[in-house]
């Protein structure tokens, strides 16, 4: 394996999304290495089957371990299909979401547990943590007023529970930060837009100088 | 909760399904409490819907992993949606399958490890472990040569594995038989029909007597 693998993190309404599709020509400007961007399930027939399965609003009744396993199922089959050929590939990966969202969602949103979903989850991923995890650090308050005012009534089923869930979500988050200080880093994401993107960027080059070293 | 749970477990061609629809009226007929016969995924949609995937032939390439959390999400749903109910109703729950099936196919079949799928299994069932176990003791080479002869060309998937992996199966099922002594009793298989359901029968009142008590 000689590509790297990098996570983005954050509560719902963090501007992940809108942050790497910013980030990802900036990157690539810096580098010859190939760059994919992926967001489970995508790429991976399937998780894509597994994913619609949680997704389905008719499965209100669906348990939270049930769900729980269905997502690291899900994960699995992603990092097997599109996240290891990318990196054996010798690629760059940026994966939108990965572990640390269960243990945050499941394990502390649902209250199933921290330490039981990540148990589940070190199964499905067998060892292939991310080399680098960057957090978009937002409170819940500032997090859900952008969902509100993006979706109208669009959100999908996490996105409806309560603020209750989301304060849980967002502790469990500062608990991964807090016990993960050498994968995982941290920026603002409740300034200006422009400037997460540059924070993020910042953060890639300083942990792989080597890599990110064109056109300076 | 105060019904009881009772599974039902063997390598391929052990007879389990044929068994246990002969000893069904038979329990019945000593008992008041109502006997209700299910097997993983059945009377579950949400686990029906996440077995289709599994047995999917088109899904050849799935990850042995993925193929694990997902029979251990299934049985989780199956077990909220079925078998919980029916033991607060104080009714007997006979189970064809259960987590001994999972340890023993993809654990030791699939060779990811029987400690690892006992522990997503342990996180899917939360306890919820069976009051007793009936282990049908037949040897790959019987239990083969029964699935060959009743099937032909219509085996699935796992049944078309070669004999290396049901050997697997029946080794880690006997680990399982020596590690549970007080939950699995063993019956031998290889027996006829008939007095495979008699020492199936007896095991189990002697283990209740109380409530296998009745027209004696």
């Amino acid at each position: 394996m000689s590509g790297i693998f990098i996570s983005f993190e954050g509560p719902d309404g963090a501007g992940k999304t809108t942050a790497l599709n910013k980030l990802m020509p900036l990157l690539q400007k810096r580098t010859d290495k190939e760059i994919v961007l992926s967001r489970e399930p995508g790429g991976s027939p399937i998780s894509e089957k597994i994913r619609k399965i949680i997704l389905d609003i008719d499965d209100e009744e669906m348990d939270p371990r049930t769900e729980a396993l269905l997502y690291a199922a899900s994960r699995r089959q992603h990092l097997i299909d599109v996240i290891l050929p990318t990196l054996q590939a010798d690629k760059i990966m940026l994966s939108d979401r990965f572990v640390d969202s269960s243990i945050a969602y499941q394990g502390g949103g649902r209250e199933i547990g921290t330490k039981s979903v990540a148990e589940i989850n070190d199964f499905a991923i067998d060892g292939h943590l991310p080399d680098l995890t960057i957090y978009f650090d937002v409170s819940p308050e500032v997090g859900l007023a952008r969902i509100r005012q993006d979706h109208e009534g669009a959100m999908d089923r996490l996105e409806k529970e309560a603020i209750s869930f989301h304060n849980r979500v967002y502790d469990s988050y500062s608990e991964l930060v807090k016990n993960n200080p050498q994968r995982i880093k941290t920026i603002n994401a409740e300034q200006a837009p422009d400037q997460v993107v540059s924070d993020a960027l910042a953060v890639i080059i300083s942990r792989f100088p080597n890599i990110f070293n064109k056109g300076e």
